[in-house]
């Protein structure tokens, strides 16, 4: 949808008759994130008249296209002079026109939504219509970053109904683009995150296509995390392409894994999450209706959905689960996805290594069925795989896994994955001898005994501070797991960096917890897996 | 308390050993209001190594010194170069070090108070040292525009119990300056807000300080509103200063009428209203810890609280007003101030004029007993006044009125008026002849009848977007009020301003509503009035 349509009738309009409330338009090289600013000069006459005030609103108007954006005045006719309108990065994209070109500016209404805003602040339900204004005016960047976060914090904790959540996750699959593969079974999965190492999607993927399945993966990059699969999968192969050569590979292929972010897939989710993320806020409504509603914008009609439990992961106790997976259900029925929930081990990371590079190399070790792979992701990822495979009539229950595992030791998964690296774009990288970050220490075990915890939050914040994902060699590799037995001074794990600051946070970050408990057997805590 | 002193042990070290993450500061010209900005260039080094994010939080170090920041990437090195670090205007203030000084940069830890932030999120109730470290982080500017959303949010509504409107209300003023006038009885007066025109301190505190008693009022400026007492003053004197001066101008005169921002009186709220303003909130608990802790910190003993009640009104009924009474009377017991509550008819605007130079001129005509003088400022201003005259234990209950009467009638309090205009700073201003913006329309009644309705709302909107406060002479003039007669066509009232394009954009706002209902005489609501 366009800006344009997103003006209201009663908006101010920009007295476009007046000369003195236009300005000529200058991109600001400012990265503002998903927030829209717009810099005046403090001298400038149309500040000076119109009573604008830092931190309000103002419409900015050029070609029948507006953007909102927020008000920073600026006093350096370096940065913008009188008689221009800055835009940041963003938001200068947004409004599509060029340099230069003469805009006329405003004091901004509220957003249409605003009142729905206020009732849901105000403890009301609300209904499909209210979610529907409230996703378009945050897909259409209508919400300054208060708004959003208001929002955000309304919609938290029990303050939505399951009915809500569905209204919530229809709209935000209406206000995005929406892809449709015209065949009838088009299978995903997803984990709800927080497990490091948790890269199954690249077995998965390779797996099912190569069983013939339609499986066009797009998945994100990290955000708060040392990796995601995207972020991994780019250590191997392009991940960004555009949407018509993503359909050629997958037609081709069966599968794909790229990176989600060129697709307009359920756009308010990333306009959302980026107030999510830093309030470290993971409410199950807002889980819900961010992973559906990309999902099923995304075309799938099959969804396999991993829900790892452990004392440091998302969800921490099986009623826990149980409550998530009920509202997860309610709502892909709703939407009419076939959703198959699986709870799965989530007490400690997942494989051997964290950070790009270092699960690029697990994975691989997994495909070519090398002796080094860590048995704990291909075992995952079969299980995964196979209920994927579940989904296709010809299969019967139960016999997923083993279709999954032929698939994966006779090296046609493999096979297909280098099949899906080649058509992306293949990147240089060897997995036999990966290249980690040159500077490194080890961790080491302070007295004898069982690992009896490793703390998934812990090893995620070493592996960022080592510059996992951005400098993709850097991260952490774990020398040992839940239950292995551990003399005093043995290494635990080993991180890896690029730069002498970096491993220096990384340190720091050691020395105030290394994340690992030495205990006895008994210790180790249980396992609530239901596969 | 000094940044210095915020630093946590827990904070994740600089790397000041590490060259990399030195970085030479510098001032930008950007006001981002009240939230911290560090601008780093893409290119940057340290940008590089060290896996920042844009939007992620990062801390600026020198000289023992730190502030919190949130990171704009900027690809622009007329803004920020690389090996430069760049920071607001505000941001650059409270690091006080100089232009191109050494400073280092690191990755934020959360502040210290993040997890009691999150236990409220989560439904729980916080206690005293919660709130202290919440509120603590607050006034030194370790919170984002998000997290402080998030707190404002999360205990609007029904989420504070009294006690913690008590906390909340200490904390805010423990984390700020606190005068002591060394005298047991400090009166002051306050408004709830919302009733355009509604200048009774201008009128009040020549009165109280003319009987002798002590009334140092410090006022805000109009951060939502057309015109605060501060705005209105500044027509006739100057407001901002230091704080030595105005403890002589009251020991002299008993009274001042300036602005309070120079203070550091309750920082904390100065922050929370850069979120609470934009969102349009004012939920009863931070109404009351915000006005309580401003008074308290600025030293009052007894304090006469004005809640207006009308449809227009911030508070519309009596049981509403009630209850924000008995939480005001609760946390005031607690804080040992000496509470008056008055409830009062917020039914249309008090006065004739909206706007600093209109609200001035309507002040001094009642000053000087000019038959001009609206009537409803006159009164309003007498009954508060003698309210507060009943706190000095010479005078009878029953008997403020007369006194305060007596003291306007005779001209006694526009003696003391000027003699505190004189003593800030006389401005020239001729109230005989106000010089008002020298653009105007009218607007007319449609239809003969009763004016049965002004809404306060729409009215101090018209009058901000002609140009109030920012343009002192802009504003409108009421030329009918509640009950009067009208007949199609003649005017209801007058909008001034000074910029076409304002005048623009309030005939606009007047053409979609103009605030007036005319209707018959029965169709006026009821006044709630308590005195």
């Amino acid at each position: 949808m366009s800006e344009a349509d997103a003006a209201r009738p009663d908006m101010v309009q920009a007295g476009t008759s007046n000369p003195l409330s236009r300005l000529a338009l200058r991109r600001v090289l400012i990265d503002t994130w998903h927030e829209n600013v717009a810099y005046m000069h403090r001298d400038c006459e149309v500040y000076r008249a119109e009573g604008f005030k830092a931190l309000s609103k103002v419409e900015v108007r050029s070609n029948g296209r507006s953007v909102l954006a927020t008000l920073n005045v600026v006093d350096d006719k370096g940065i913008v002079a009188c008689g221009e309108l800055g835009l940041s990065k963003a938001a200068f994209a947004q409004l599509d026109v060029a340099d230069g070109h003469t805009v006329t500016v405003a004091q901004a209404e509220p957003p249409a939504s605003i009142g729905a805003l206020h009732r849901k602040l105000g403890g009301e339900r609300l209904g499909q219509e209210d979610f529907r204004a409230i996703v378009h005016d945050i897909s259409a960047h209508h919400y300054s970053k208060i708004e959003l976060t208001a929002f955000v914090v309304a919609t938290h904790r029990d303050e939505l109904d399951r009915e809500e959540v569905y209204f919530l996750t229809q709209a935000m699959v209406e206000a995005g683009a929406r892809l449709d593969w015209r065949e009838p079974l088009v299978v995903d999965k997803h984990c709800i995150g927080g497990i490091p190492g948790n890269r199954t999607s690249m077995l998965v993927v390779p797996i099912v296509a190569a069983h013939g399945m339609l499986c066009p993966k797009t998945s994100s990059r990290a955000i708060t995390s040392p990796a995601g699969t995207a972020d991994t999968m780019e250590v191997l192969a392009q991940v960004e392409l555009p949407i018509e050569r993503l359909q050629q590979i997958v037609q081709q292929h069966r599968g794909c894994l790229a990176w989600g972010g060129t697709a307009q897939l359920s756009p308010a989710d990333d306009v959302l999450i980026s107030v999510e993320r830093p309030l470290a806020l993971d409410a199950p409504g807002q889980m819900v209706a961010s992973i559906l509603s990309k999902k099923i914008a995304a075309g799938s009609s099959h969804l396999v959905l991993d829900i790892p439990i452990g004392p440091t992961a998302k969800v921490r106790s099986m009623p826990e689960a149980q409550r998530l997976r009920r509202l997860f259900e309610y709502v892909a029925r709703r939407m009419k996805l076939s959703l198959d929930v699986v709870i799965t081990d989530g007490r400690q990371p997942i494989g051997q290594g964290i950070g790009p590079v270092l699960e690029a190399r697990d994975v691989m070790r997994v495909l070519e069925n090398d002796p080094r792979a860590p048995m704990d992701l291909r075992q995952k990822a079969l299980r995964l795989a196979g209920r994927m495979l579940e989904a296709d009539p010809d299969v019967r229950g139960g016999d997923g896994y083993a279709i999954a595992r032929d698939i994966l030791d006779s090296g046609r998964a493999l096979q297909r994955m280098n099949e899906i690296i080649d058509s992306q774009g293949r990147r240089p990288f060897d997995h036999h001898h990966p290249e980690l970050g040159r500077l490194s220490f080890d961790i080491p075990a302070r007295g004898n005994g069982v690992v009896s915890g490793i703390d998934n939050l812990q090893l995620a914040r070493i592996a960022r501070l080592a510059g996992a994902p951005k400098v993709p060699e850097a991260g952490v590799d774990l020398l040992r797991k839940l239950g292995d037995t551990v003399r005093d001074g043995e290494p635990l794990y080993r991180v890896h960096a690029s730069y002498p600051a970096d491993l220096e946070f990384a340190r720091q970050a050691c020395a105030r917890s290394s994340g690992y408990q030495i205990g006895r057997a008994e210790d180790v805590p249980h396992a609530y897996v239901e596969f």
